[in-house]
């Protein structure tokens, strides 16, 4: 673990040492050694997040750091890999140091136990003004058995975990204090990675991507990797029920708004009830959308119409 | 691959899809793949470089890919491991984007070639001023022969790569056209890693560190984690021969000056003759500059006396 802020070693040793692994060596090292698990895959993800970006700033940093490394826990979900170890790289103001690293640790610590994930190093650097945070991921899968974006077939059935832009309604109205929108406000703050329901579906599951650009864009790029036709049923999309916004507001927000970090994926019609039954045991809901189909190929379609994005932009 | 850059899609895939790598799927998914190799232990390492802090920024881009990727291969090269793969984080203002990630990206191809290594992936974000760039590095050793910095033993001989100080001197003289500062200005703007002689001496070096934050503050690092005292003699340092300085400041830079990415090792003395052959091999200076002996332990002496860093601080 390197660094470059003034009391750089101290908050090394005080903070990260104790939240470090074996593997890490308890940081006394450059970098972490591992020995690879047999019959495994290793799977490899980075995601940066940077303030009055990707968070507001003023969170409580413990909030920040759960962000952080679920936003990446997401992408090994969407993958269908286990969660292993992390490395973490945070540049930060000087005057921010003390505080802000140790409340961000302590959201790190529950968040290693919560999806059993181990810290291998990182780097702790100085920053002129914002805050940016980068954790490099890795987990694994069985051999050969890691999902990728392009092979649904013609026929899978299209589903999606969750409620869908929930997270972008928990923004719009970050401000507001009705409390029916801190529901909105915790999945922004707080996404929520399928990482177990994901683990356990990896062998009935044709594609995957997890839902962070918005549910069309990321679902016409998993259609555009099949090259096949994705046709949903727009009435069928599991939106928001929250009565202080209309119709119009929550379809929009779960069509283009952003960081739901739900799963969208494809199955193969058999596995309809075993899918069922493996979100009933993680008390998950999940939704049937739609299905696979050849036709209007790369494009999602709702009655055989592709839908607009454009349609939905500008509420 | 992800990013939130405002022709983030067309950047990647003009720019990074180029040159990812097979374990990368071509960047199509939200993380990489690859199969462990037998036999092997995998090392981490992670370090972020920040505009203003660790390069000026009106660097040519390729130079500052170079140089972020160096630090990083530095890093395997302290701990004995054969580069093999790195993800990468930038962040950078919208306006660079295009110009910038361009000749960024051929330093990051010819350095992949140079260093035999692969593009697994990354993000790519706007940021609202600097630029931040994070790469995580992955790195092989045959099981169990990883480099730590604990583990010097008593007569072990101390050596050093290289000559110490250059990059320091090099910062401080940027603007100054003599050419007598090219060599040392070429060292700050790129890290030489000793990856390819460190992994043919891994088999007969006791204990490792690559000198990053200044020999004195280095040397001190191992000689702490292996409980031993150090024991060098000063005037056998290997310092720069630049005559526009005084030997005082250039004993200075090579004693406390950053950057300098040369390695610091220990090694038995019955080794000492293959250890000067495997140098000579890579054409790479060697300096014995001391040995390891029980005594005032965790300090790095010279003639007896612990060297007083402060005593070189401030000339």
């Amino acid at each position: 673990m390197n660094n470059q802020l003034m009391d750089e070693f101290d908050l090394i040793k005080k903070y990260f040492v104790p939240i470090s692994s074996i593997e890490s060596q308890f940081l006394s090292n450059d970098g972490a050694v591992f020995k690879p698990k047999k019959d495994l895959d290793y799977v490899v993800s980075t995601d940066t997040i940077v303030e009055k970006i990707h968070f507001e700033g003023n969170e409580p940093p413990d909030q920040i750091a759960k962000k952080a490394l679920r936003t990446n826990l997401s992408d090994l979900a969407a993958m269908g890999a286990d969660p292993e170890f992390y490395s973490l790289s945070i540049s930060l103001p000087k005057a921010k140091s003390k505080s802000f690293i140790e409340n961000f640790v302590k959201g790190l610590k529950e968040d290693q136990k919560k999806y059993k994930i181990k810290l291998l190093g990182g780097d702790l650097t100085a920053s002129s003004q914002l805050i940016t945070i980068t954790i490099n991921i890795i987990g694994t899968v069985p051999s050969g058995q890691c999902i990728s974006r392009s092979n649904s077939m013609v026929n899978d059935l299209l589903y999606v975990t969750g409620v869908l832009g929930l997270s972008n309604i928990g923004l719009l109205n970050l401000r507001k204090n009705d409390k029916k929108y801190s529901i909105a406000k915790l999945k922004y703050y707080l996404p929520q990675p399928r990482v177990e329901f994901s683990s356990s579906v990896r062998n009935f599951v044709t594609s995957m991507i997890d839902i962070s650009d918005g549910f069309i864009q990321d679902c016409r790029h998993l259609a555009r990797l099949s090259n096949l036709e994705f046709a949903i049923n727009i009435k069928n999309l599991p939106i928001s029920d929250i009565d202080l916004l209309s119709y119009e507001e929550r379809l929009n927000a779960a069509l283009i708004g952003g960081d739901d970090y739900e799963l969208l994926f494809t199955s193969p019609p058999a596995h309809k009830e075993k899918i069922n039954k493996i979100a009933k045991l993680h008390g998950l809901q999940i939704t049937n959308i739609g299905h696979v189909k050849n036709g209007k190929n790369g494009q999602v379609t709702s009655n055989s119409i592709p839908i607009n994005i454009g349609a939905y932009k500008h509420f």
